[in-house]
């Protein structure tokens, strides 16, 4: 690698502004540095570049020659991991843990919101309505979390924080922090069994696809409730909806979808006790923030022939 | 006092079922324990009764001729502090503790709702519009606590499990868990304009009265949110209404109103970036069995001659 990057060529494509530029051109001077406002722009330039900030496609990854390292602003980086891409040289770092804070948060308020019925009230207030009526409460309750990264560590801080019973599922027992009990995935359906609510915080894997089929919803509490904030079809799509459908579990919040976005007729829209939000829990500044000094750190490490952080086994997929 | 509390005569109105009359003749073997569906029934034969659970009015009040004490199910007993009542040498214990917990659930759940616009979200789900906005964390931000009792204390633990900075007023400067500093009244303006969410914890007394009028609204930041699930009438209700329908504060979560019931007509139920509930974000059944719990603890330490707890100090107001 050329010292201070300055033979570098470097892409762009999504969260910068001119502050963010000029950090980048601190780091790497000399570098050529290039925004890209659109994806397919930046694609048909590919094969100028050493480093792209941003997602390359497979059909433009054919001529990425020079093409040495992705950073992805995504935590879950799936759709980079194309056969092609995982079979090269080209090494790919994430932004793991950018958006675990404010999807811990998504979680609680989904938790919140459907533990104590929340549509009820903004339904009687719509209608200038005084309904007091009783609802539950987490204290005391159980949750699950499946996966034990940056968002499922802090979601358990943040149960813990309400009294709950906080077990935990990833593929050691190692114990973590907050969790009261870590199970492993051998133990799947009595951990589900325990809980009154399910947060899926995993990366969509070959391991993790279909995780939750109908087996593992009728293994669930009828007063549970699935929250999902990580990937779709790590629970089956058609089980889900019987799930909620047909009563085997109380209900859903769905920030991760089997598939995004969403059409208008998907029938996820309009499952009852299910409350949908198009995949943006994390969607704040702080995350776009964070993902920025994730690329910055490692554009300095790369520079310095550092080890770069966050980097993703390609085979694994996270 | 007699032994056993056989001469006893015990008037409930309220928050019973079987169980808890079981319970309550163990506790007190022999007492005369009448169970009252209606308040005007109890009311109607006032003038036998040594013990009354739930509330008396000012008018049945001067037939209560053998009245000691009344147990009141509210954790704030203030409708029962007519001027009689509190002349007299009646004492009077509350449930002070007994919804601490879901209110800061439901703290934490219109702070999610407010900070993250979660009426968009509702709004697009009805409309099946993937919409996938920004919106904000309440990680970094900075809220305010008004009193530090037992449901401001559980506040500020979850608050901190938000990774908030945490302020609290008081009569008094002295530190409490999970408060990163506490204010005086005397401070007022300092620290509601620090505040990103200033939430109502404290109790409604001639004290805190309107504590809360045009100059603390205008104090606020403009990004700010006013929270409360106390009591109403401690903000001031036109300058809470001016102050959000102005712009002068973001937006308001209410739990607790300046009149309650809200009728049909009244002007909060459409306010902007306001979510209205009806007073019951402790309506849960944990709510009410520990607030059974601390009538029957009480009733124990009454039969045995020990000092009652939760004791309200009926000059002072809580």
């Amino acid at each position: 690698m050329a010292e201070n990057g300055a033979s570098l060529t470097i892409f762009v494509n999504g969260n910068m502004n001119a502050a963010r530029e000029d950090r980048l051109a601190e780091i790497a001077p000399g570098a050529d540095i290039r925004v890209f406002e659109h994806k397919a722009d930046l694609e048909a330039n590919i094969a100028d570049a050493d480093i792209v900030a941003g997602e390359v496609s497979e059909a433009a990854f054919a001529n990425a020659t020079r093409l040495k390292w992705v950073q992805s602003w995504a935590a879950g980086p799936d759709p980079q991991l194309y056969q092609s891409f995982v079979e090269s040289d080209v090494v790919l770092t994430c932004c793991k843990g950018n958006g675990a804070v404010p999807l811990a948060e998504h979680a609680i308020m989904l938790m919140l919101m459907l533990n104590r019925d929340a549509m009820r009230w903004i339904d009687a207030q719509a209608k200038r309505n005084w309904d007091p009526f009783q609802h539950g409460e987490l204290n005391g309750m159980t949750v699950g979390i499946i996966g034990a990264g940056y968002s499922g560590a802090d979601l358990a801080l943040k149960c813990k924080a309400f009294h709950m019973n906080v077990l935990g599922l990833r593929r050691t027992d190692k114990p973590s922090p907050n969790f009261d009990r870590m199970y492993t995935h051998a133990e799947l359906h009595t951990f589900l069994a325990a809980c009154d609510f399910v947060v899926m915080t995993a990366p969509y894997t070959p391991e993790t696809a279909n995780m939750l089929a109908e087996a593992e919803f009728r293994a669930m509490k009828p007063s549970a409730f699935y929250i999902c904030f990580s990937r779709g079809g790590i629970a089956n799509d058609d089980a889900l909806y019987r799930a909620v459908d047909e009563g085997w579990i109380a209900g859903a919040g769905l920030d991760a979808h089997g598939t995004e976005p969403l059409e208008p007729e998907n029938r996820f829209w309009t499952l009852r006790n299910t409350i949908v939000t198009p995949h943006n829990g994390a969607s704040s500044a702080g995350t776009r923030e964070r993902g920025f000094q994730i690329f910055a750190e490692n554009l300095r490490r790369y520079i310095a022939e550092e080890d770069l952080f966050n980097v993703v086994d390609k085979r694994a997929g996270y």
